[in-house]
């Protein structure tokens, strides 16, 4: 009970860096640029790709306020009312702060069977211990009493996926138990997902393949993407999840998708509402051949378009037109290939802020 | 006064994933596998390279021990012995353990007019509190004074190099002074380097120049190394450094050197004796012609090998031959390159440990 209750927050991982991190720039944005309906156009975005020349490209802030955007309520003065610490083995330890988030732990009280919560003080603020209840001893016990609790949250719990996530201490552990995906966040649980970047390179130059979502997706609808990434559902490896994805988004046959590498990764802590996002993204570069053209199989993406990395990054530095995690994945690759340097004022800072959330 | 004895270490920048990553292995090493003389040879490396097959490729315990020998005196029941804390922005605050690093400071305590120590307790431990003297004003007075300390202590620091290093907050920042490159470990200062590693592509196989280093050279002699690597002295870019290595080590021209691509950093903070080492190293990657053979100008290099990526990938994970950072920027090649895959137990806190040390 206690191990389960402490992949809802393992505080001794709070990366203390992502403090110095954020205060980089004074200007950061506490509002997610994530507009319900994206209202941008390829028009919009290609004038933006390829005005290049007119800012300072040694100028980081761009790229650091896309970090910030993925990791909101980490600031220094927002960390107190976060998660403080791990208590005895024993549970969650929490002060009873103002965060939205923390207060989804009211929605939990009710469920007496589930959950274990304790009251008490840490000296200068209320704190409370949630854990599973001892009750729950398999797996399978606590997949279904969390799957109960969530049907009865109701709409409190958006988008539901009918898709079921492990719950691990780190990638690759045994599974504690299982949740759905879209209610993962809510209870502070890390979720791990593929990203590929699909790169050509013509002439010495490299393109990206861009994709933009749907305006029917549920999320982040209209915004730009990854030619492929999804989330890591139970029981799937990494590689064979990116071949699955890269055929159903992109329609690349195994025979090409075979040849992505994995090329390290990525990971944020965002907190929205009700909402702490813990997510690892494993990032893949793929190289395809110069005459490939991406095929949607699974109606999520509207259309692609190839374009100059350095236009990408134009988007990126510029705009909020890509969807908020994609934009680490793709300083990633700015990184990593070269397009972002040393002597770029910031290196370093923004290298560290892409592993800002617990990478484990 | 107070920002330059910040420089010695900032404690809020101690990574805490360190203590749980370095515990992944339960054979940490104390002992540096360093041998005075290198002891093998060419034929000897390769013997290890083409064996290939014979361990679980999926078992990442060779890099990590890697990771660790670069990194000790970080191990969780050591860390108390080391720097704890910075205190209240006046100076460097340390316990008086048993650290032989620490004992260096005892080596200061003539040198009044340079260096203030106070001593007091944190209720626990007995701390020490260093700063420079309040009378050195400007950058020329601290670099004259500490380099009067330097030469004063004659034997202690051994293998002086009349090469001076910038002490800065982080990389990029204004320096405070500067000091001679082999003294920076012994006060605790974080030195940056470039290493890069000059590949080559054939028939969709990727393969590796290795440099050997000579017999005679002061560090490390006869070590493997990448194809080009060096410090960062003070007042050169990173990308003219690595071009004027790329000249000097490897014999590689402007017109090719200048096709290297930096590739992100790694880090380490090492215990040995009087030093502390804390190191950031610039990666970067050059993709060589098939054709091209590297021609050591400076005599640092006796010969070098072109051989297959994952060969020497097996010569890290199964020997000692390798110049110990070196390792980590290689390991970081496998990492960007796929040659480690997520699905390697052990990948995320693998891919962390690459940068154990303060990387700003």
């Amino acid at each position: 009970m206690a191990a389960i209750a402490a992949r809802w927050s393992s505080p001794a991982r709070l990366h203390p860096l992502t403090r110095r991190r954020l205060r980089f720039s004074a200007s950061f944005s506490s509002a997610m640029a994530v507009p319900a309906s994206a209202g941008f156009g390829w028009a919009d975005a290609l004038r933006v790709a390829g005005d290049v020349g007119r800012g300072d490209e040694s100028d980081l802030s761009g790229y650091f306020r896309k970090v910030q955007i993925c990791n909101r309520g980490m600031c220094a003065n927002l960390i107190p009312y976060g998660i403080t610490a791990f208590k005895n083995g024993t549970g969650l330890l929490m002060d009873g702060g103002e965060r939205c988030w923390w207060r989804f732990v009211e929605h939990l009280r009710d469920f007496h069977d589930v959950f274990t919560i304790v009251s008490g003080n840490n000296g200068s603020n209320t704190v409370e211990n949630v854990s599973l209840h001892s009750s729950l001893r398999t797996p399978e016990d606590r997949t279904h009493a969390i799957g109960d609790v969530i049907k009865s949250l109701g709409e409190m719990i958006p988008g539901i996926r009918n898709e079921l996530y492990p719950v691990t201490s780190s990638y690759g552990m045994p599974s504690y138990f299982s949740l759905e995906r879209a209610a993962a966040p809510y209870f502070g649980i890390k979720a791990y997902g593929v990203h590929m970047n699909g790169y050509v390179e013509k002439d010495g130059q490299k393109y990206l393949w861009i994709g933009k979502r749907s305006d029917s997706k549920q999320t982040y609808p209209g915004m730009l993407d990854h030619l492929v990434a999804g989330g890591l559902p139970y029981g799937i490896s990494c590689k064979e999840n990116i071949i699955k994805e890269c055929e159903e988004e992109a329609g690349i046959p195994r025979s090409v998708s075979t040849n992505a590498i994995s090329v390290g990764a990525i990971s944020y802590m965002d907190i929205e509402g009700f909402r702490y996002k813990r997510d690892v993204l494993f990032c893949y570069d793929l190289k395809l051949p110069d005459d490939f053209v991406p095929n949607n199989e699974d109606g999520e993406v509207d259309s692609f378009k190839l374009i100059p990395v350095a236009h990408a990054a134009n988007i990126i530095q510029r705009t909020d037109f890509f969807k908020p995690n994609c934009n680490l994945v793709i300083i990633d690759f700015l990184f990593r290939h070269g397009y972002i340097n040393p002597d770029c004022h910031g290196y370093l800072d923004l290298l560290e802020g892409l592993r800002s959330g617990d990478c484990s």
